[in-house]
């Protein structure tokens, strides 16, 4: 148990002004003191991305009037807004970073191209307890109810036992209503990868491009995947490692000449 | 054994300009036939971005004359070179993907802030064989010589053997002189994170601006790392994977009150 109200840091990729970060700290604001540094701009599949050859503004801004959180915003990366918000806002170490809610799922193969996950895996690196929240709806009109009670669950447990050295949460969160989501299930990441279609066009000036397109392949049949859980009703917990070594295959790699 | 010319396809985060890469072509040509796509201009530290709110140009170019590789310069972030290859430009699943070689280091932690190693495992995705090179040496000057027939028996150990499913290399080199390098050795990623210093200042309108400055701080003293590896004088290879699951994790996790 902590002794004194925790400091909570959050952050998203979605932009300081999206449905789903104005939900979170609503929510955070029951749980201790808050501070928001999040994107002046949306940052969706931004990944890991960090600013190196460009310069950052990170100014204080007041959203709603009267609220009890401090609120920063960072011409940055979601993993920006941590290094900045750790490095240069915060007096102390953070107890808690919470980033989301995303507006689109990232379960599976979609947790490395997260800006939302790659905030909170920044802000694990840094020895920081965080979680990332996405829900499985991307539309801005989004119903975030029903993700309160889960969130809360979650949160209470991580601030009461905290979490193993080097790992962070991806929390998923179905588009249910709140009575036909089943309740949380912890998982592994389901194998999957996007397979792309190029939208190919030709611009006003007779230049071709593209859009990205594609769709999600579940390679993974498995019942404990963060999928299995998603596609049945359940919350999905999925435990997130930055240490990428496949320590198995060291063994085979061992085996070349080398 | 390939019973076929290999299609080997080369890509990195420096752009197509980039000595690192141009070295690595010409190694790749003694290799099968080479298509390169890389970026039109420098991409380092966008991590696994992709353009998904953006358009995407992606054309021929010629950088040398009468070369026998084909090459595409592409607009996008690293992971959107890979993709775009594979789905657009490609006939045929390339049986290989190479990236860098990286000018700068890839080890620890700076994994997940890698353009390169965003493609490398992008390609992983997708089921192809990859390797992401990267030599410690930021200068554009830098000598490529000494990695070369170290990055010539990793690729000609990966086309022998294969990966595992679901791995890609991180293949990192010292910058030393061919003779000072002992050899290659396979590690895991060390533990260790970036502390940042943000370098403040204000701009001719008065507003202030932050320039992101950091050392990384190595947290880990094994000698099956591939920090330790490096400054020991060897070439480091470290299988990665995209599971980003914790499953050691999954247990402890279990047992909150969820």
């Amino acid at each position: 148990m902590l002794s004194k109200k925790p400091l909570i840091l959050i952050t998203n990729d979605d932009g300081i002004n999206a449905p789903g970060i104005r939900f979170l700290i609503e929510i955070m604001n029951s749980f201790g003191d808050v501070i928001v540094v999040a994107p002046d701009a949306p940052q969706s599949g931004m990944g890991h991305a960090i600013t190196i050859n460009d310069t950052l503004y990170c100014e204080p801004i007041t959203i709603e009037k009267d609220a009890p959180q401090k609120e920063f915003t960072c011409s940055g990366t979601p993993a920006d807004c941590v290094k900045i918000a750790v490095n240069e806002i915060l007096k102390r170490k953070p107890d808690l970073c919470v980033s989301g809610i995303n507006h689109g799922s990232n379960s599976s193969i979609n947790v490395i191209y997260s800006g939302t996950m790659s905030a909170a895996v920044e802000a694990g690196t840094q020895g920081i307890p965080s979680i990332g929240f996405s829900l499985l709806d991307y539309s801005l009109e989004a119903n975030f109810e029903p993700s309160e009670k889960f969130i809360k669950k979650v949160v209470s447990e991580c601030l009461e036992n905290g979490l193993p050295k080097g790992v962070v949460l991806n929390v998923n969160i179905p588009k249910l209503s709140g009575k036909n989501i089943k309740g949380i299930k912890v998982c592994r990441q389901a194998k999957g990868h996007w397979s792309e279609e190029f939208d190919k066009r030709t611009n006003p000036l007779g230049r071709d491009y593209y859009w990205l397109t594609g769709k999600f392949i579940n390679e993974d049949e498995g019942k404990d995947t963060d999928e299995w859980a998603l596609e049945n009703g359940y919350v999905s917990v999925v435990p997130v490692q930055f240490d990428l070594t496949a320590h198995h295959a060291i063994k085979d790699i061992n085996n070349w000449t080398l």
